[in-house]
């Protein structure tokens, strides 16, 4: 029986015996190393019953934890009363302080076991070289959580789609053509890619194999003049599979992965991206094969959007701010009706997700919404679910973080309105998280600039205050693809090495934000794109676009805060959104936007 | 004979057929890793008759080159000429490209020699790895061109000499308890310090064998209850070693710091900083000793002020401000009679020099004088000579960077003065650069922020017109010490790692620059140092305080350019500027004070 989490642990630890295993670790991924796994990955989740995304799960025959930072903490406690399991805390960006806690505890000649299927090739190496040097095993080619969960879910199956033009604005033989220059200049005839978004994009193909991104679980083998797609039999229809094999695809087994890296014919030369394979895939790498390591090509090529797909993200950011207006006004009603219909955090994902829904192009949310009022907004992750929502009363801010997957694009916006009546706090913290996001969305800086050197601009005008927030200003964004994508960021966390560097094209967030634990929370997001801004003696330069429209409540502003520039900025912005919205909305909705994009 | 350069050369390749070396490497490095080679160190030097302070030497049967980059790519032409040595042209922060060119030309078997005793470990391990897997040898026993060196100069003979309380404001025991301690966190028994200021720094001593940085040739081996300072005979005088000795400190000669290391006992935990001890000296520590590797305690101990420390600097910023004050009416005199007495940019550097040898506290100059007219501003490592020196005539902009050591401190500032009439163009590149300057100077940001990340705010408004320049915004100082120094810079090309973060007492510069070639440079830098400012709900945050006092020339600012807030920023530096000089300076020198600190 494994009914409950100590029959599931009780089990687990009669398999380790079995295999002689000390310890075992159960890693919150999957082979393709997700940012959402398909249930079938879940084990961390089964064993543990925590159910956060990011957490590392250990057992040894007398102790058994989760680690997890902080925004997990308050969920983890909750999820694992009662189980045994402990919940060990670690820093955000320490993720990897489990393999320090592994270094210490175990004993040499003791055996470590994790599944090599799903570890990141980079930990892998982390985790050998601290257990080697403690004299401890590491046992990569074991599953022993998957040995006990008896009700596995199994692969997804949903079918594999074509993301079709004019939105997929470059051909797959195109595609394939760039990646094939780019293996050449590396010496490489063969490329393994796992991530499913390098996938997706590669073959302008999508899937519905996890919540939110549109991507389908699968491995790619690419040569010079062929290429294999590992997928689930029966997600792709023999019609598609008709299109793919005229672009030189063929279409196999999603476990025939592994045996077709190890039936690689000596003299093969192998490109692999270390940060974005796993060691069970490394491993399964003859000898005989020499192997590239560098960033997939695809990761690059992807993050610039081209001329095409940035007119298609325009279209849809109009449709997806049109859809904002209308759920904004309908907002705005509800919120004056509150002491007589009461009014969720729910209700708000669902009138939002509606909104974009009746939008032409809309897919599905990009994310869950966060929906925070109050204190609420205060929780960087939160997620209001229907036994734990707070009802909108009293007076405060309400924080608001959603977007949409078109098949023109991907969008992620986040907003904060006032409720009742505002204090002069409120409206200073939301002034000054405006000032960072105008300050960083008005630099112009030389192409190439690591990414990560921009986050400062941002915060600059909040640490002034004595503030400061605990995550990066702005990550990549996808094309009809993940909503988090690489290969860079503006963020204190990423190191700002070469691939980090910024090119016309590429899609980030700029979101500074202020949180008050218990008291309330800011974030103002807006969508930028990287474009060219002339060439000087010095250089190229770009600027950013900011792409996302819908208004920035004013009624939260502090105007004595901002500078002339600002408040031109603020006016500027809000003239384009009026503009490029009204033609898409109707009555309330048009009454709304005219009204919210007021000058000030 | 080794009379030319072609001799030498000739000499070298005889020798490398004696040994079987195919390739011979000569860094511009020595054992301590300095940044100012003795005359025994320089090498490279006497090898290729290349004189610049940054470059690698490389030779084979048939090929000679030097890999220097673009600050001395002029000099290196000018130097290399006639000698059949190729100047092989790298980017600046590229300084590892000679080894790409190695792995690529060398052939499997081949031999490379490199004297092992000045190369720095990491790039010891770089080349080692680059090598191996190209088959080819690296021997780093042979000192290959230090047998051919017939006229070597000897170990500098230069007294050490002991920095006193009250400027020497913590005593060598208790820098040693501080030591010992850091050590004990790290399990270790022995440290071996190799980096001259640190070295210095830890035992309050001084010296002069090098231009500059008040340094001496040593190392220092420091146990638990007692240390040993390696040094050539005669250096510190009986009376000296009896002090130390008081404190533990044996000195011992110079040569014998590898014996020592080799002699450690079975057992030993030694503490060792990859990035400040040579390949070398790990080659030393035998195989039965332990290493433990972190960062220097020294380093960081060095880089946080004292109070007391901050006091004397603050004194000697005064004492430095009334120099140049001194200096500038001189030089306003001067420049008003240039068209009868010509004046050149060494008299400049002449009048600098001695108005700083006036004050109290003066030891040397910090660093060579950078006194460049015009477009020799625009050459970033410019240096006046009397051979090579511009006549300041006709109208443009001059700029002054210098700096002195101080028993009290050690400063460094640049600032630019107009010469005749200056264009819209001048003064437009001025008020950019003052603007990165005053808007890094004003930023307040949480202790522990990596200093890197802080670059692009002085930046920004630099960017904003389309310009960027190829340096760091700011480098770390030391107190009567190096004038780079470690651990932290505020720079893209170092990597945010965790030894780079803030923390209070370090000083930095801020020295944002525009750089024309053939038309004008501008660089405007300030000391500062990072003062606590406050403990919020977000945590402890920092300021900058500014350290240097000396007007920032207002005749080339285009004030329509600031903000209020830039306006008031600059007119509160020249109040105080004007109110801490004053006392110190009269005569001309006062009036000319208080012209140049007048409100804007």
């Amino acid at each position: 029986m494994t009914d409950t989490i100590p029959d599931r642990l009780a089990a687990l630890r009669q398999a380790m015996r079995r295999h002689g295993a000390d310890a075992v670790i159960v890693p919150s991924s999957d082979p393709h190393l997700s940012e959402y796994l398909p249930p079938c990955w879940k084990g961390r989740e089964w064993l543990s019953g925590f159910s956060g995304s990011v957490g590392t799960f250990i057992a040894t025959q007398d102790f058994a934890g989760v680690w997890t930072d902080g925004r997990y903490w308050t969920q983890a406690e909750s999820e694992l009363a009662g189980t045994g399991i402990a919940l060990m805390k670690i820093s955000s960006g320490a993720s990897t302080q489990y393999v320090d806690w592994l270094a210490e505890t175990m004993q040499p000649g003791q055996v470590v076991a994790v599944d090599g299927a799903v570890l990141g090739l980079a930990i892998a190496r982390l985790l050998l070289g601290a257990l080697q040097a403690k004299g401890v095993e590491l046992r990569t080619d074991l599953d022993v959580p998957g040995e006990v969960w008896s009700d596995r879910p199994g692969l997804p199956t949903e079918p594999v789609y074509e993301h079709e033009a004019p939105f997929a604005s470059t051909s797959r033989a195109d595609k394939l053509a760039a990646l094939h220059a780019a293996m050449r200049e590396h010496g490489a005839d063969r490329h393994l890619i796992s991530t499913l978004d390098d996938i997706a994009w590669l073959f302008n193909l999508r899937g519905s194999d996890v919540n939110f991104n549109p991507i389908f679980v699968s491995h790619a083998l690419v040569g010079l003049d062929h290429a294999t797609l590992f997928v689930a039999e029966g997600k792709v229809k023999p019609s598609l599979a008709a299109k793919l094999a005229a672009d030189g695809i063929t279409v196999a087994p999603y476990a025939r992965a592994a045996a077709a890296l190890a039936e690689l014919p000596p003299g093969t030369v192998l490109l692999l991206d270390p940060r974005r394979i796993t060691h069970g895939t490394r491993q399964a790498v003859p000898g005989h094969v020499k192997v590239v390591e560098a960033i997939n090509p695809t990761t690059f090529a992807k993050s610039r959007k081209t001329e095409a797909e940035a007119a298609h993200v325009r279209a849809t950011m109009e449709q997806d701010g049109a859809a904002l207006c209308e759920f904004f006004s309908w907002l705005e009603g509800a919120l004056a009706r509150r002491h007589e219909e009461p009014l969720n955090e729910v209700d708000i994902d669902r009138h939002i997700t509606a909104a974009r829904a009746r939008r032409p192009g809309f897919v599905s949310p990009s994310f869950g919404t966060i929906a925070g009022y109050q204190s609420n907004g205060a929780i960087m992750h939160y997620r209001a679910t229907e036994v734990n929502r707070a009802v909108i009363e009293g007076d405060g801010l309400l924080l608001i973080d959603s977007g949409g997957q078109y098949i023109g694009g991907t969008t992620d916006i986040t907003r904060v309105v006032p409720v009742g009546e505002i204090t002069a706090e409120h409206r200073r913290d939301f002034t000054l998280v405006l000032k960072g996001m105008m300050g960083l969305s008005a630099t112009r800086f030389p192409r190439g600039t690591k990414a990560p050197m921009l986050d400062a601009i941002a915060r600059a005008p909040i640490w002034a205050a004595g503030i400061d927030f605990g995550h990066g200003t702005g990550h990549g964004v996808g094309f009809f693809l993940n909503v988090h994508e690489g290969p860079h960021a503006i963020t204190p966390s990423m190191m700002p090495e070469p691939h980090t560097a910024m090119e016309p094209g590429m899609i980030t967030s700029i979101e500074p934000g202020i949180y008050r634990p218990g008291k309330w929370g800011i974030r103002i997001e807006n969508l930028v794109m990287n474009r060219a801004d002339g060439t000087t003696e010095f250089g190229e330069f770009l600027r950013f676009e900011t792409l996302t429209l819908c208004p920035i409540d004013t009624r939260c502003i502090d105007r004595a805060l901002l500078r002339e520039d600002e408040i031109a900025w603020l006016n500027d912005y809000h003239a384009t959104v009026r503009e490029r919205l009204a033609p898409l909305v109707a009555g309330d909705a048009l009454d709304w936007l005219n009204e919210r994009t007021k000058a000030i």
